[in-house]
């Protein structure tokens, strides 16, 4: 398994508090349980890199792509989104973290706005597993803690899921649908909530266990464009197998 | 019930076939068995009309949406695109037709390429209904044909649906997923497959009647904006109600 | 609309506590506020009547069945919960209230355990509405609370849901998918988690506008049996259309 | 992987056209192709063996049952319906083949009538492929055709699956949802359509692949039995915590 982990990588060099939490940048901290987890070969892309360190060829060297953002989505080039949508759709996994459900390919592909309530009052989240046989939550108890997180509350405003997985519980008052896939083309989308940059969510290994599942469980399996929409033979007898159609009749007519 | 019915208008023109078929338009044969059959108030709006006949104002005062689209998707403007998806995920309905699964506000709904196989050939489709309690279905048999269409094969590259109403047989040897449904925001989007322009397909009474149900079924029951995620109080009590989060405090830092 | 409201109607007359908040029974009180809120012709239905109040004819006079039991799930007579099974898959709407989550209609249709964690400790339940444009939500606010309910817990097995529309949040610590439909057969379930008959809940005008809104939502819009495999003719031409199959060859066999 | 396959093993015995097709019965084609493809160990049962050969030991030892059964649905015992089912729910996956969508298991699991129309008359199946990157359909092209098949067609009355993986059509005019998943408990239900007794379809290498993918892809990852409902400690801080419950409450009333 190949994976990409795609980081704005700017509160780790802007604030103190991010910074000491993760000092080489929350890529570096996911590639680490990643790799430790699954032993995928991990590479990382960060905003201010060239195309954001996801050029065609990083892209077409990707199983599935984790991508965490959060102050600078609109920095991110509508060439690059593109790239990432289409490679979805033909098979790539895709992994959404956090914040990064405001990210120009979490909205590309949902269609939706994927807003939602937000609150940061270092309050304590609690996650409950709905569907602990399945593979990206294997080896997740019924329900775990973080002490100390940012609260997303709903509405969530995403497509049903095909799979929800997980729900939070906030000491706030709110709940939160915080682990569902999407099938997408021939990829699969994982939507996965914690990962606030003020908190050290991603050293916490029931985190870590569900990233790396998440990551495995959304690899891809094919790679196939199938962006076109062909004219096809009929397999089997049809009244008039070749009939000239309007679009060819109107061109052929203007071309006279 | 307010329905706006938008076609592209343009193969009805320039093409004899499809001017002896539908003299006045498409749309003016979907109004008068929309309004016939729901009673509703039925506008329509065409692609060379200014804003295509879709203003903000006339999006404002749709319930309901009908698309009917094929050769010049393209020409839609991408600010109307924007303004259509902004009221479907506030609540307005989208019931699109045919060639408009390659429409722009399709596509942007369903985040993916909504492609197929295609062929025109004159030949029988048979629409075999699975859901014969669903309100989009109300009056129609277990099957129904039409005796010549253009094919539409498998794979259909959309979102699995919320709703899967009815498939279809082609003489050909296709099938497809022909009238299917999927919540996007607060709205509801449905997709129904015949009505190639060379064919009278809108003039047969199950295919008006299915039109008619669907713009009834997605009607906006409200209209909410809901683009933004707020910053929200805690209704329960929470450690650090005041906190200054990071965007605010990277900020205040930058401005000293 | 014509309901039917099955209650067990035991607490009631055993409990001094559940006595003084449903003097009539839990149905008297829903029978209201269905009848106000519809206009419906609303009849009840309980434990201790002949066939439990729920004759064929009373079955087939119903256009949805409201549910409420809790203490003697095992008393209901299997004939009964056949003939509930066949008129939901026939058509009819099931509503199932509460602790019927572990009736046998609601079990059988479902085909899962439908278990769940519990406890009664007069704590704060918060219903969130995921999905304010669906029917059963109409006139529902964003969230609302019962200041004292038994705690549900996850994870309730359950089949994914059709629609997801309500979580809870609960002051004890767990959360729970609140509101959720199925379409089973022709009929639609709707499951609504509130309603401890020791608390008065079924007096809360949020909770009375969901149940009569799910009532209307899920009333039988057609009733059609269905039961059987019909042996069916082809439409198109088949090789051999008049094929003896093994069964018929094998009991001709047997009856030479 | 330990596979276990049941064979209601009746038509090979009697009918010389299926014994000539699957002389050591459909269970022993279908345990080689499973071994040759997955490595699995696998294991036969059939109907006319003691508890069917499906003792709470063998279930119990059993990662995914595959069931195939046609004309003596009704002589499987109630008990072993019940292990069964309890079985799935608690982890175990079950992998339906044709004329079993009557069995007793999978009409407990899915709650209805689990009709359709049948015909056979030697016709032609084109399975058409709709998730191509479902592990379930690795290795299986965009269609594959059974030259003569029993014909099942629309509609089949189940509950909307989790995943829709395969349309059929039928040379007759009809069409089907042929291959499908639903979650269950913790378990995996797959129903695959092909595979009518007097054909030799599970000869044919496409059918083998995905028989043998879904016996994969259902295979138990947990086992739990989750079948009571616990009564919980709260984790929050709450009300009343030690508060006794109604039914607590009658009970001790009624011993005094």
């Amino acid at each position: 398994m190949r994976v990409t982990i795609f980081n704005e990588y700017l509160h780790e060099l802007e604030n103190d508090v991010v910074h000491d939490i993760y000092p080489e940048g929350i890529h570096a901290t996911l590639a680490e349980a990643v790799t430790r987890l699954t032993g995928a070969e991990v590479r990382s892309a960060t905003l201010r890199q060239q195309e954001h360190g996801l050029s065609q060829e990083v892209i077409d060297a990707t199983d599935v792509l984790l991508w965490w953002g959060h102050k600078a989505h609109e920095e991110v080039a509508d060439e690059v989104v593109d790239r990432v949508q289409r490679a979805v759709l033909g098979g790539m996994g895709l992994v959404v973290l956090h914040s990064a459900h405001y990210s120009k390919p979490f909205k590309r592909l949902m269609g939706t706005n994927a807003s939602l309530k937000w609150r940061e009052a270092d309050e304590k989240e609690r996650l409950w597993n709905l569907q602990p046989a399945h593979p990206i939550l294997a080896g997740i108890p019924d329900y775990f803690e973080l002490p100390r997180e940012e609260m997303y509350g709903e509405r969530f405003d995403v497509p049903d899921p095909d799979e929800l997985l997980m729900l939070s519980w906030f000491q706030g008052g709110e709940v939160f649908r915080s682990l569902a896939t999407w099938r997408r083309g021939h990829g699969t989308v994982v939507y996965f909530r914690p990962g606030h940059e003020t908190y050290p969510t991603y050293h916490d290994p029931n985190v870590q266990r569900i990233v790396a599942n998440a990551a495995a469980y959304a690899a891809a399996r094919i790679r196939r464009p199938d962006t076109g929409s062909p004219e096809t033979s009929p397999i089997e007898q049809v009244p008039n197998p070749g009939k000239e159609n309007v679009l060819s009749a109107t061109t052929a007519k203007r071309e006279e």
